[in-house]
């Protein structure tokens, strides 16, 4: 019997020096990770110009995924030295895991999609974007959600995973862009003078517009007008200003100069019917 | 014979240093993670400021959940130290699990989906809100299903994976916009001037309206009108309201000045037929 | 060569007390998780005032998967004891699993939808819903498929996992909702106090109006005609009926009153041609 | 030398007990198996009305199954019991496998589909029916493939898999539903009852009516006209000839009455042109 | 040392026998599963009146697939039996299988999908057939890719896959219809009289006419017309000519009788402006 | 310990005889492979007619292949002989492999379709096609990607997973097509006489058209106009150019032969309002 | 216990071996790898004349996926090598994997397609281009997203997974079409003659256009219009002011010749109402 006991004795001493090896691993592994993502994750902020918040944010979210996976690597790893079999018991729960994994994807998805744009700096708090077909300021960017506030008062929730594309509108100059229809009667030449002149007046007075305003030709032949395009770059979120004004002088000037702006047109035949 | 006996001893002792091993651990584990998911969620609730009722149900949603998983594992454990070979066995349930996985991941996603709905308080009920694409007032927030009453009358059951982007209309001052056209022939200075008049009016005068109204500008230049804008913010769920008063009294005040809103124009040219 | 016999001899005891053990668990577990089950139902069934013949019909799905379920535990672990390799055939049919897995989810899909549907009461027979972009009567909520009769006549199978948002049209009060267009010439208040007096008489003597009717304001500005609107809370499915009577005694009230319904208006201009 | 043989003796002598064993087990459940197929289909079958030609398509289906799962797992465990290690070459298959199991899918899906769609007799032969898309009369109901014969003559293959929800147009009375407009200087109640006149005309002539024609009253105010809507249900298939025969009938009866049923409506307003 | 060649000789016979059953398993299970498919697939093609040619397709692609599989299997086995580890290989192999087997899906889709559309002869080359959204002449029915000669002459390659619904437009007569508006002012009787007439012109002298045609009745009051509708059934492919035909008829058969077939009607209302 | 060193001995040589045996079967395998998928692929480019240069493109890609396939199998076979385990670690590079194979899988797809393509020479260079949604004439068809150059100068890369169904528009002969409408009061058999004419001025005197024109009779009775369709056979790519030529000519012989082709007509009823 | 401690020494020193061969292997491998990877890349790049700046990122990312999975594969068979049972470990994570493998295999696909877009040079800064649906400038190509500025001034940021096909507008010259609509009174040839000298102008004075313009015929008989198209290529960008200005001079040209380019036509036809 008493083989055994060595026999038990030296396990239990093999046992030992893996337990010891491996808490070793761990204890070298664990802070040096925890300073690799630190420094990483620093120099990405610095580079992406990230304000101190949301650099802490990030590592925060790095630090607990790395513990949470380390923590579970090292209760594992210490079950399977005490001969424990885990592997079924682990693909039993595979079972209900795929579902879960299915299920949850979506949260995971989010996170993922949320860490990027927080890291890229795609859209900023108060900045107007459009993202997951919805339209309007952003109020709170999460790594699950963001909230937009829509134009019309309305508070969208979207999970980030939903957000595909994002159209940021708030990152320099917008353009402002007026059509205006002349009559096919008109001289085309003078109705551009006329614009341009409006166009001018603008370029120096109005200290939003950035570019332009310019009569950039005629851009299409309507039904019963000549349709005349104006063009200007203006200061952001003011490009809808702009074009009020701007709209409401070419039509004024265009009155003023006798340049009608043609109602819809038709020609009528009379025909008397033959066959009554 | 004898050897054989103390052999199994020894395998029964083994064992039951496991299984007092195992138990222990279980032990400890079980009310450990109890009171860790009991904190957080404590300290999540107060800091979303969560009701009471609420916590607990979410609370009681992630007990059940760990305690059921916890108790598999106990089990399977338990029962691959009696050498009894289970992972056939459960690979063979993966057949049928793969089936169920696949079937009931949406079960998952609603519960998932459902639990942040709750958390992040995206809903509450009695609010007017635009979720799966069905429009109405929330009347119960479910972990499996939302169900919205419709304007209509309608009671829709939403499974909440069905829910992507929430639009909560029910949170903050909404938009009243009016747009009102005037005839081409109208001075434009003249009809702005009329219409922000009526705006100051309701501006004093209306308790519902939080900022403006506002006339803006020419929003379009119509085919037959010119379109002026009236923007207002007004208390919620007034917007409608607010938007017929004051689309009532721009039509009365232009009215009493004189100023046309005009019908479809139309130029007809009369031609004589000559290849007839 | 007898060491061998009480080798197997000793075999055959430690098979036999496995099994042993094994029938014993599946002896205590198979009717404990049945009265769970049963109590479960039971339980959730009062709660939901679920009829008691809808209550027997879960309890019996459930019944039935627990024992399949069970049962394919028992024999594969049986199996398992008399060292026959299973894992490999049970791998290998993995392929076929797989195919058949895709396949057949959803079947498992449409069984966990219609769970639901059932257990919290979502449609009754006889109810009008839309469900998987069918509109009708239902005729009859199966585990698989639900049998929805349209308007037309047309008997529609829909399988529960078609079935994402159910819209219910039939629990509670409904909206009537009648939309009717006045000439810009008229008065408006005037109009308002006619279509009022109408919805007074409703209000006073229509039993299936538990709710205005009102006239709510000018609801838009058309292009020939002012728009003002209506609305009622009815008994339900008698939302059209109310309807139709309204708008009808609406147009007759209008006419009585001397106030024009006008048709589609157009100022035509006259113009003579220079350039032909 | 002679230790070895007795040892593989042994092991012959065992591998031969569990042999027996096996092969007892499947004597055993290969016909029982057989058996509570065939009690259940046949069951299924009278309890849902099948013609026997369909039950017994159905029984050799499930037959064919059954015969080829068993046989599958037979040959496997045995090749397991000769210590040929069977296991990475089924993996190794699974590469392709995998390629086949999601190429395959949809032949499983035809099936498991088709499988309900004759045993819930959602559709018969010589029925008119929309699934799929396609819209016709179905010509047969396959295991994997619907034929429908599109009204205007086209033959259609419907893979099961696409046919999601089933309409079918062939199960009970139909709607016939006319809508007729009145001008707005036209008595409606004056209308009504002229219209009432023909549907009782119907209602006593017509044996491809049964219940109605009603007038149901004003369904919409149009731009130019006030519609009056009839309703009536028709033996299946009648629909359409019934509705013609109404509409004829309800447009002469308004012609002999001298009721008006309008063109579209302008309003014409003459405007002289100022600032040409 | 001896007692190791022994051991080793031993081994080398237990492969020995091992392989030797393995071969002969195989050469007896190798062509019995060839006469199997053979017959099975003549069986099938004489069922369905398949052509030879097609049945020798069929047949090679099977039997392909069958010696490609056991020859694998084969291989496999024998490398299980020189104790070469080639799981983890093959495991390894995995992460390329399961891009490789997400990539070549589509290819296995492909096939399985051709290899129904040649068996269930669903297209023969030189009709007519709607098929992946593609109109036109079937040129080839491949394994892979079906083409179909648009009638504009384009060649498109539709992958069977892409496949879901076939409609073949030339399995039978086709119908022929035709919808004609004849004024409000006109009898309906006499119209169909006339109308009838003309079918029965057809219907007596034109060959590609199988049934019908005939006036239907009223199909519906138009705006400004009553259409009538016309139906018959012609050969296939001469459903558009016989069209034609009718149309071409009965325009000139209603002229004839002086009824007139309306252009769009519409009521003018002058009103004197007030307001202006 | 001698004993020990003969025992790692025979363990060298039993691994020497593995070793040895796949390398063997390797060095057999290798080269015989090669030659096989020379031979498939030369023999499946002459019977598909494929250039030189194609065949080589292939062949390459298939050797590359190959060649890594077998690479990697040799080495990893090597290793499991050496007692190294490697499945845990290829297990584990699975959960980054899942990610890879999902992420990648595009790529594989995009390489298999493009081979197809290469291998059925479904586009070549120069063609006009329609494929994944883009329309022009391709530039280049490569294994990954294929440039089309769109008709108005854009250069669009399609990666060839996105490629489902290609249209080519350059193999045989294209349809010409012209609708031309005629008055309602013209004699038809006149005007398809006069429009027939020209239609054999074409056949004789225009090189590009194969096939007619013909005028094939009454395509649909519009609402002011009868449809007259006129059909032509052209070279491909020519048959613009010809629809112009041929729409030009009916134009003016339909003028010259005082044939009316008609405006929009619209009958105006004039009517007193009685209720202003 | 001497035997126990050769033993261990034993074990000892085959596991050295195996590390000393694994350690080998590696240093061989690592940098073996590398050349590769560099002369691979460099070869590319000098294939696809990319910058160096492009090829050095490319070579980067692809030396750090090389190192990592180098990395992990050598601690992973080091750990394997003390006995250390990690599989069940790594299968533990497995349930965690799935959720994040199909969570971050969006940033895997995003890399994949952003490495081809690099390496193919599908896009360069500043080009103009569609993709992923948005149109504008591209800013930056990343190697998960691409940062497009559209023309309206909206920064977008498109992950390269939703980049699908990418239509480059920058790459060659472009098309200027102008479509203009002549009466139908006109002589077609005159018409054209009139517009053929325009486009001779444009051809010998406008330096931006490279070929062209040319009237190439009568491109529709409109309802009102004969609308003849004129083509021409001009240099990249340019396109749309050549529109404009070709637009602008072909309307004065028709001018200038009398030649009305039409209102759109109606026939009207007067009738007295007898039912009324």
């Amino acid at each position: 019997m008493n083989l055994d006991w060595s026999n038990m004795l030296d396990n239990v001493i093999t046992v030992g020096w893996k337990v010891a090896f491996i808490v070793i691993v761990y204890m070298i592994v664990s802070p040096l990770g925890k300073k690799i993502i630190q420094s990483i994750i620093g120099k990405a902020g610095k580079k992406q110009k990230l304000s101190e918040g949301r650099t802490k944010t990030l590592e925060r979210l790095m630090m607990n995924i790395y513990a949470y996976v380390l923590g579970f690597v090292l209760i594992a790893t210490l079950f399977g030295l005490l001969d424990i079999e885990i592997a079924p018991l682990i693909a039993g729960a595979g079972i209900v895991g795929l579902a879960i994994g299915f299920g949850a994807q979506g949260l995971v998805s989010d996170v993922v999609t949320g860490f990027f744009i927080l890291l890229e700096k795609q859209v900023e708090v108060d900045e107007y974007v459009t993202a997951g077909g919805m339209n309007g300021i952003v109020e709170e960017v999460g790594l699950r959600t963001t909230k937009i506030r829509g134009l019309d008062g309305t508070l969208n929730f979207v999970p980030n995973r939903y957000i595909t594309t994002i159209s940021n509108h708030s990152r320099g100059n917008m353009r402002a862009l007026v059509d205006i229809g002349i009559s096919y009667d008109e001289n085309i030449d003078e109705a551009i003078k006329v614009l341009q002149q409006v166009c001018e007046e603008f370029a120096q007075n109005d200290e939003r517009i950035k570019e332009g305003p310019d009569v950039i030709g005629v851009n299409s032949l309507g039904s019963s007008d000549v349709v005349i395009r104006v063009l200007a770059q203006t200061e952001n979120m003011e490009q809808w200003g702009v074009e009020r004004d701007i709209r409401k002088r070419l039509k004024e000037a265009l009155d003023e100069a006798g340049i009608e702006i043609p109602y819809p047109h038709q020609v009528n035949i009379t025909k008397h019917v033959n066959h009554q």
